[in-house]
């Protein structure tokens, strides 16, 4: 079986390409081939099988057939433009999120099998704010555009299921963190900010109160979910491909606790209205019951997370970033 | 102010421009002029403004910009690919149902002054079936193409609007009765054909059993609606664009029920599982709570619908078909 990872350059689309070359296989099913594709062309990865890195455009339907060729038994579909980047910019996060998520689609139905999509979608695509705690038949009433692109792309998706052209499983992930590298143009950013940038001895801005609320998971749990919808039988999902995964509901301040004394100093308050806004509208929890009973795991917590982290991730960023 | 019809050539598009033509105005506003807009040139319309019909694509930004030009004040957006042929031809219901919606968006926020947009949403875009009473927080979980791309749709609209390309209103229409003119190809063709064909003296297939219940309403009341939500202040929508009108829920029983018993007898049961599929995962009731505060009117029973078909529509409907 041929596996493909669009964003395969990303945070998440290299921790996921490192795991299938760890693994060499997805659900007991052996890996032919691994694509990654990203707008830069991917870093080069060891792997027991051959792996083939391109840089293209998701929306461009020439360069996604090329990436996903005849044989592709799963498309992880991680590309996108995150958050902030999308509400700064309406026309890319439309061209990328929306209509590269139709493009994919047009790509796998021109397979001779439908493959298996693992969609990243986001808890973005929920409207609830800080009091909410969604339900699984919770609609998507989004307050950012990469939600409401994110949550029509779903729709879309949901239905080429039903026609048989793919056969999809769209995650909505909670804030993913702690993200290595340096600060983006998410708006939540800082989530991962400010556990990172204290343990690289460097100062940052916390743009909202202690008490805030966040729905969160590591990368390593975010890319077991990924490895679990690759593999899960979709048959129980029927027509609702949509899965709120099992993350965890953390305040600021708990994160902070996590952290020593020296290290939390790093953390400054500078209130973020514009963060706020897009953030402030996202919920701070889910039930999660469908994904649990499902098999998609559930996420531990704060300390683990930052252990995780301090495993996987901080001597790279260090390095990365020259400290 | 200018207003555009888009499928101004459709049954509703034109019952809507008789109606602005007849008064002249929308809320107060006086009309300076109106642009029929529709895949084939619309019919000549007599209006105290001047009245523009032209023929084209939903979906070709050019045609468009001729369509809506500056000074536009409100669009109604009711062109779209009916349910079974969207189910058909899913390449051909993304076109128009869903890029032809975003290319209305382009349309509209190309003018200096963003436009009401009132959009033909449906019941089609949510799931729930027969036993369904839908509140108004109820997600949209469709079960064919159509649903699928209007809710998908819906959600740009409304992402649109909170940046303010222009003021959305998405009304979720009822099956509408009584359609004049021939059975066609949307899968709800048959609740119209089992009061109009025998009305005209012609025998009709009932794909349901009697007990089969829908949501409907009449096409007075659905340009009732147009007009209530290209005139209302959208301040209280907040994101919410999306409006579940009071419709009627009715079984089909009960609108045979309002036959003569000679015309009852010209409708034939003739179960057809492909029309069951797509209408049968329709909800058949909602609470329409949200929209009766917003001052949207509630539609009148089976009688006066009836009604209104002979007194609007059966004679011409007649003369069409030659009877």
């Amino acid at each position: 079986m041929h596996v493909t990872i669009l964003g395969g350059g990303g945070f998440l689309g290299r921790k996921l390409a490192a795991r299938l070359a760890a693994e060499g296989a997805i659900g007991g099913r052996a890996l032919a081939g691994l694509t990654l594709f990203d707008l830069a062309e991917p870093p080069p990865l060891a792997a027991p099988f051959p792996v083939t890195r391109l840089a293209g455009d998701v929306a461009d339907a020439a360069q996604l057939a090329q990436a996903i060729p005849a044989g592709t038994g799963v498309v992880f579909h991680l590309a996108a433009v995150v958050s902030a980047a999308a509400e700064a910019d309406f026309d890319l996060g439309m061209r990328v999120n929306l209509q590269g998520t139709l493009a994919v689609i047009e790509a796998c139905r021109a397979l001779p099998t439908p493959p298996r999509l693992v969609f990243t979608s986001s808890v973005a695509s929920f409207g609830g704010g800080q009091g909410a705690v969604l339900a699984d038949d919770a609609r998507q009433l989004p307050a950012n555009s990469y939600g409401a692109q994110k949550a029509a792309a779903e729709l879309i998706l949901q239905d080429a299921s039903r026609k048989g052209f793919l056969d999809a499983v769209s995650i909505r992930l909670p804030t993913v963190i702690v993200r290595p590298g340096r600060p983006n143009k998410a708006a939540s950013s800082f989530v991962s900010a400010i556990l990172r940038e204290p343990l690289l001895g460097l100062d940052t801005p916390l743009p909202v109160e202690e008490g805030f609320a966040v729905w969160v998971c590591s990368p390593r749990r975010a890319v077991e979910w990924f490895l679990h919808a690759a593999a899960m039988d979709t048959a129980p999902l029927g027509l609702d491909r949509g899965i709120n995964p099992p993350g965890l509901s953390v305040r600021v301040g708990e994160m902070l606790a996590a952290l020593t004394p020296s290290e939390r100093a790093h953390v400054k308050p500078a209130p973020d209205p514009a963060v706020q806004a897009i953030v402030g509208g996202w919920p701070a929890a889910f039930t999660a019951a469908r994904a649990r009973a499902l098999g998609f795991s559930p996420q531990e917590g704060v300390a683990e997370i930052l252990a995780a982290f301090r495993e996987d991730d901080l001597a790279a960023t260090r390095a990365e970033r020259g400290l």
